[in-house]
């Protein structure tokens, strides 16, 4: 079977990440941002959707002190470099569709 | 007709205010956020449906410095107060849904 097991070593690495950041999110983020990445704060980011890029940004400010905020500057102090990047994957891979007032 | 007029001249100022901010929105904000406040470029963020306050207090901050972006610091320095509570009532007012990967 080595056929299927390279296919299998060669899944994709984002759905890895995704999956990773999932977790993370559910016990660490969720509280604020919601599972699905809809805030619960209204001082919260709706993250659900965000581009990649932009979320590892946001988080990696937070982290280094560059942005500030209350609750995200004591939270990022504590995420990884691989945290981040789960995260983002996660977040970045939730569908978002809008409907504008009429 | 007092009690029509009364009527009209207490009609929501959340609706004048998010009407005001889609113009503004259109013109200055659009080929970064969108039309619809879904980003357009990988370091913009989505405005959709973000909450009203996260949305003032975003653009306070690149307008005061305490948030720095190469783009947003420059934008947000022509940004009147009314300006800001225009568009955040805009963008929060975009109903978002949300689809997470199965």
């Amino acid at each position: 079977m080595p056929l299927l097991a390279a296919s299998v070593a060669c899944a994709p690495a984002l759905a890895q990440d995704a999956k990773a950041g999932r977790i993370k999110a559910s016990s660490q983020c969720a509280v604020c941002h919601g599972q699905d990445g809809i805030a619960q704060l209204p001082t919260a980011a709706n993250l659900a959707g965000q581009q990649e890029m932009y979320l590892v940004k946001a988080m990696q400010d937070f982290r280094s002190g560059a942005r500030s905020n209350e609750m995200m500057t004591v939270v990022a102090k504590a995420l990884s470099d691989a945290d981040i990047a789960n995260l983002a994957a996660w977040y970045s891979s939730i569908k978002v569709t809008v409907q504008p007032p009429q």
